[in-house]
């Protein structure tokens, strides 16, 4: 049970200059905190609520910013991949590939992403039970892949909402693959604005906190300077400025939580 | 209000012989209860549970099928497609494009189906509430495409079940576009053997009865001469030899439902 | 099976005047469309949102009411129960007892009514399963009493919303009780207006609609002359002059219904 | 923000000697882990799933025992109630009164018991979101009562499923009154084994950590010398011997979240 791992940075890439500046805070921060950090950005939003939102600087752009934040801050990266053609481009430089959470059944995908060799970081679908999950990893297995993320992100409860079963956390470890909580993705309510997906970023600590207390082996946070007028996923990200706090507490409930596994055999 | 329309076949396409078979049979059954029908088959089974699980005879032999059934029958014929490549080709011959419901807000998908100008027929996403399904239909629209339907299969209701929210066809029908109760996808138990989607075909025809008796535009039931045997989607389909006496009583309601409409304006 | 059945009234009884008024035109309604109908009200609403909800005018006027709505118009009448001691009291007026959504697992109560005699009319609980119901049924059968009705309200759906899931009829169907659609308190949003439950009644058509092409033994429809300005679930009832239209639509699908009964055995 | 407080005790009152037995090594467990104990019995399972399930002593056996358990143990006992004319009763010896969930929005119960002047616990309805219960609260208030606690134990998820929302806690706790986390009801499979209610008991430390973790005021543990023969919740109590490492951890997590307060205004 090794300590906890922060997957953090801003939804999408907005430019090199505003992921660099990203990149460069969560660094310093997690330096602070003694927390391993990836840092996490999308190139494109390829499901976005409405066709107005805007999806992102493309992978062309972004691959060479993303070699940048590996180079000159030596942080790991990761990033989504949306059809199997992207998925060796990615990895040309991405050390996660992700797999989005709509998506995370579609087995052509699967396959493509796992054969590059990239940790694949599979986000639980929206409609899927967490024991589901073991027939999700097993095709990105079948590749012979040996480094799989199974990511919790909420499960559809009514309409525009999602809520989070913690005990699907515990059940998807059992796979044997570590287990990430998306704490900002999981405090969505998809499609609870009209034209976009509202959220309410509050709760993402809520989540976060009680995820580490059962002992995930990290967290994703999506976080941006001004949330508030992000191009997407405002509603949910956390301000910069509250990261510290947030992480904080999280390795105090992180020590603890390892000390004292969860146990559902 | 047009009367009922038919969407029926096999979930996947078997064979060359299978499929002849069934669609002649299913032309049969339609001219004799004077409905229109449409033939569906999927060429791919892109998401399938598990990796075991088969996937259908592939884009390049299904189209001569296709072209096949259509000269032969004059039936006009939908399967679905999963990457914007298979678009331009399925359209070629498919008269109907069919969106699977994961894929439902993939922008690029939708964008790419809308340009071949076929039909789009794109099923609501499990995890989406009627009045979502707006935001979907304008990303079509967008394309100058006009020919539009939108297909209710249900909703995630907890884990491994699908509820059908009677609601939600009004809902959709606010769109302007035709909506369609896929009646055997939504007694679906997403997940629920396993290794493989269960369900309970027994309830296809309460939901088809209910969808047909508030006014929907069609009614999609995949069928098969040996359910039990099928490929995919077995415990769903309805076998060939009862689909005469639901056409019969499907008939029979719609005629009343199209003389008094609901209105929820 | 037998014709459609109508229990319709107004949510609470608020006066004698307004009840006679809607007896009577109830009754005059359900005479020209042919349909057999019992007369609902509520004399206590007990779990109203908030305390500052109007509750109706309590069992001792009621009675007399309940008795002169009898005598004069020879209606059968249903009301609620939600103490042992008041089953009793009802019985020697209401036809039928109806328990309460909420307390349909309370032990006590369902003996209590089911020992008066009385037919007992079951609303399943907003966090139960169709087949739980069997359960429900059983504790009344226990004393005897062989005149059960189970009604479909709606099932928990997320937060603040219901939704009725159209294959719990059937399977409810299976106890061989007669099993109502309550199609005005399934379109509730609990709670949803802060200090009130909100709700929507153009869907109570639809789904009304959706439940006799099933083929259920009745529908409970709340209707008022004047729902905008009622006590209780005012945004729910169906107004008195839109019954007639209703009820025509519901008749002619009942007849299909019937003629074509559901099997899932 | 006070130290965590344990209520625990098994599910139902099985005799005197089976409640003494269990109080007093809960208040050694609890002495020795330096955290605050009530215990907690049902006198009477008044909402079981079948007629068949046993119901408890009653309430005439119980409250001697309870005066007992008070006297010779020193400890506050809580149990429930589920008529007005039983809270004056119950009152005269049990410091908490609890109001169960199903019962959570009857008016007269609620006043009843707040009334009593006793401690009110009242369980937040499997149908409810969290912040519906303000007004369920206010019932209260309104009787002058100023001692009101608020547990959460599981929200509908589809069928025979509860799920908990952790975001529900800090909603609640927005009402000023602390809130209760109860982990084993929580993880109820409600009906779930056809006569009587599932659950896996290996969950209700999951939820408890992650309640805790955000900072709660309380647990709610139902625990059993030997849970597999209980005539109640067997399948979610926690064994009696697992007791005081769950216990363990939750105190080591609730000094961490106390010291770092959730805040979600």
């Amino acid at each position: 049970d090794l300590p906890l791992v922060l997957i953090a940075g801003p939804c999408q890439m907005e430019s090199r200059d505003h992921a660099m500046e990203c990149a460069e805070a969560l660094k310093i921060m997690a330096a602070e905190a003694g927390i391993a950090l990836i840092y996490k950005s999308s190139f494109d939003k390829a499901n976005r609520t409405s066709l107005a939102g805007q999806r992102g600087v493309g992978l062309d752009k972004a691959l060479p910013i993303f070699a940048e934040i590996k180079a000159k801050l030596g942080l790991p990266v990761l990033t989504d991949v949306h059809t199997e053609e992207q998925c060796v481009i990615a990895a040309k430089v991405a050390d996660v590939l992700q797999i989005p959470a709509f998506l995370c059944r579609q087995t052509d995908l699967l396959v493509a992403a796992g054969r590059t060799g990239a940790v694949i970081n599979v986000k639980k679908g929206q409609f899927l039970a967490p024991w589901d999950m073991a027939n999700v990893a097993a095709k990105i297995e079948s590749t012979g892949n040996s480094r799989v993320l199974l990511t919790e992100r909420g499960a559809s409860f009514g309409y525009n909402t999602l809520v989070t079963d913690m005990r699907g956390l515990p059940i998807m470890a059992r796979t044997g693959w570590p287990v990430i909580m998306d704490a900002t993705h999981a405090v969505q309510a998809p499609g609870g604005q009209g034209n976009s997906s509202g959220g309410d970023r509050r709760f993402a600590p809520v989540l976060a906190r009680a995820a580490v207390a059962i002992g995930v082996a990290g967290v994703f946070v999506e976080c941006h300077p001004d949330p508030d007028h992000a191009p997407s996923d405002g509603p949910n990200m956390i301000a910069m400025k509250d990261m510290p706090a947030l992480v904080e507490v999280l390795m105090k409930l992180d020590a603890t939580a390892k000390s004292f596994p969860v146990s559902i055999d």
